[in-house]
């Protein structure tokens, strides 16, 4: 089923954004700083839509009332405003991460194309533009190539012979985009740029929609994530962003509800009893759950920010705390033992110490893939939520308290051995 | 009085090392790798003990037996290891901070001299070369010049012209650099690098060594020291540090130590009573000042590490939740208020949210002086240690945890202002 036309292509909503608006910022995120916009079906309401939103980048708009044509008639219109540099070429309804464009370094004096190898990356490889190679450029290009070596990704690096090509080609009739492109490959005038491996698609059906929402959902994992993040609280908490994102909340709004349920949970902890003990523990678990989406919402809409960060961060310190503290006061209220305010202190000591010893440790290495860190902030809500349900309070803190300290002693060692 | 001889002047002692590890050191750090050593009296000394101290840097000896006939002999010497390179010339007994050599990027093809226009920043202007400036350049240099603009500092960049000069005026009977430098100058072939403003000294005298090492020690202070370190415990711990620097204990060792007294500071406070508040209060400050010590012999030394601050901050970590947790097991036992720890929870998770959000804070400033940052270790250990001395455990946490709280807030605030 193609996509439906109530709304432009590019305006397609997809997790907090358009499509265009996604394509825009993974330029802006690559450091592009101008995007020409050829428009065509609905134009005005992409242009409306586009100015409203703040993408934070120079947009020129070029109106093709004669859009149904072709896209080779589309890119030709940019001509007046880029003819005098080289550029990048793109298709507002091929998705991508950013780290498509990274070979994007050194300008060449050829055209390139983004080709993929990959048969089995390509979502719908019927419609796809194949690509015959020959030798290390493209020499046949077309949807009905039966005999090929890759696929059009649907990007290209663009030397003002694009134009000169384009107007060749659609002189002779010759409308699509593809035309131009072979001219070029014809006349030995284009590179490739190889991209198989990386995540793109091009989004012409729903169900290419969906997939691609999924992909990108699942992109949202950060390397740093533990074991029970990745295994468990991002399998849900991407489901719940999913929804979150539509409804316009801010990260920073979504990290202070996540709070905002840690403190619950420790309220409802200090009650002590068994029972209150159990919902605690769920309200963890699910707190620890939504601690996941503040991030996730912001590296979907590309808008991450260090005060978000520092907000998340200086947030969680104090819900680790108080949870720590609800537990203690609750148990010593049903129990009277002192000794869950000793076993209580060197748990938050131990959480603590943690937390403070994690950033410096983090910068000692290269890449987060070498730290081995066990024991972040996913598993140790986890621990506090099986210990609340099965009530063990005086056992959990033992735990806390042993596995954190004992982990930043492995870290004293390793930081001694990496840095004396 | 002139220094005893009884060492060569290079191997005088100076807090920690010798006069011309020193030199070295400020070298290395200023990005020096190679240093060549012209030496003279006790030759075989020197070079025993330079070849013994781990410098971390090429040395290359060269002997002067003629040593006692002028510097200009000396410098001479090195002329076939340093003819095909421009290099700094140095004296083994003119002192200064690294700072002192930061004029120092981009070549010339002129030599220059340091220069002091500051007479009160000079320590024995009788001995002192003056130097009477013709515009910006250096017109006579001598010691008995009456009409001067100036001090000559000891350091020199040098051409392989220096080495002409001194050919010439060494075979005129005339051996002191000076007049090699003399003769640079009168050919227009030197330049001066205005260097007023910032500490040197020629130790000549047991008057200036000592004077020479008040200033290093002054020194040791860091620009985010708080205001208890900088009006009192620096003023102690730089005495402390002045005795340990001869015992050749290591900065990690001190920290280690430090971390002791604060441990044992908390065993003390862990009785209760009045009397042990007290001791345990005081036991607390001198941890304090002892805590600026570590860092003060690794300055002195050179031996800065990494790893040395991770320690001394983990370390510091783990000395303040003991001190809270002692103290409020103090209070438990001799009171048996639940109170206590309910106050003690709150204080040692807002010190801890303290010290963590600290490493971030300070990297959003620019320059150290930019952050005014109050609450550092050395205010609250005297909040603490004052609160143990007058028997106030739960109005000193009250205090405790309500600014290092209300800090932590100021900081989102700042924070949130200065990145979204």
């Amino acid at each position: 089923m193609r996509l439906q036309q109530a709304v432009p292509k590019p305006l397609t909503p997809f997790l907090g954004l358009t499509l265009i608006e996604r394509i825009i910022q993974s330029l802006k995120q690559k450091g592009i700083t101008e995007v020409v916009i050829v428009t065509g079906y609905l134009s005005s309401e992409v242009i409306e839509k586009l100015n409203e939103s703040k993408t934070g980048i120079k947009l020129t708009f070029i109106e093709n009332p004669e859009w149904e044509k072709g896209n080779g008639v589309s890119a030709l219109r940019a001509k007046p405003v880029l003819e005098n540099e080289n550029f990048l070429l793109l298709m507002c309804d091929h998705l991508f991460y950013p780290d498509m464009l990274e070979p994007l370094s050194g300008g060449s004096d050829k055209s390139a194309m983004w080709i993929d190898r990959d048969m089995d990356n390509v979502f719908d490889i019927d419609d796809a533009t194949k690509v015959r190679l020959e030798g290390k450029v493209p020499g046949k290009i077309g949807k009905n190539l039966k005999d090929f070596d890759a696929v059009d990704c649907g990007i290209f690096y663009c030397t003002n012979e694009i134009f000169a090509a384009l107007e060749r080609t659609v002189s002779e009739g010759k409308f699509q985009l593809a035309d131009a492109v072979q001219y070029l490959a014809d006349k030995g005038r284009l590179d490739i740029v190889d991209a198989t491996g990386k995540f793109w698609i091009d989004i012409d059906t729903g169900k290419s929609l969906r997939y691609a929402k999924k992909r990108v959902l699942d992109s949202l994992s950060k390397p740093t994530d533990g074991a029970i993040s990745r295994l468990f609280n991002r399998r849900l908490s991407k489901h719940i962003t999913c929804q979150l994102v539509k409804t316009g909340i801010s990260p920073n709004t979504v990290s202070v509800i996540a709070f905002l349920l840690t403190f619950f949970s420790s309220v409802v902890f200090a009650f002590g009893e068994r029972l209150y003990l159990l919902i605690g523990g769920i309200l963890v678990q699910f707190s620890s759950i939504l601690d996941g989406c503040d991030g996730e919402i912001a590296r979907l809409k590309f808008i991450s920010s260090r005060y978000g960060t520092f907000l998340d961060s200086v947030l969680d310190r104090y819900a680790d705390s108080l949870v720590i503290f609800g537990l203690a006061y609750g148990y010593w209220r049903s129990h009277g033992d002192f000794l869950v305010w000793a076993l209580g202190f060197f748990a938050l000591a131990g959480v603590f110490a943690f937390s403070y010893t994690n950033a410096r440790y983090e910068a000692i290495f290269e890449t987060p893939e070498q730290i081995k860190v066990p024991l972040r902030r996913d598993m140790r809500l986890l621990i506090i939520a099986v210990g609340a349900v099965t009530n063990q309070v005086l056992i959990t803190f033992l735990i806390l308290a042993a596995l954190t300290n004992i982990e930043i002693l492995r870290r004293m060692i390793v930081v001694r051995r990496l840095l004396s």
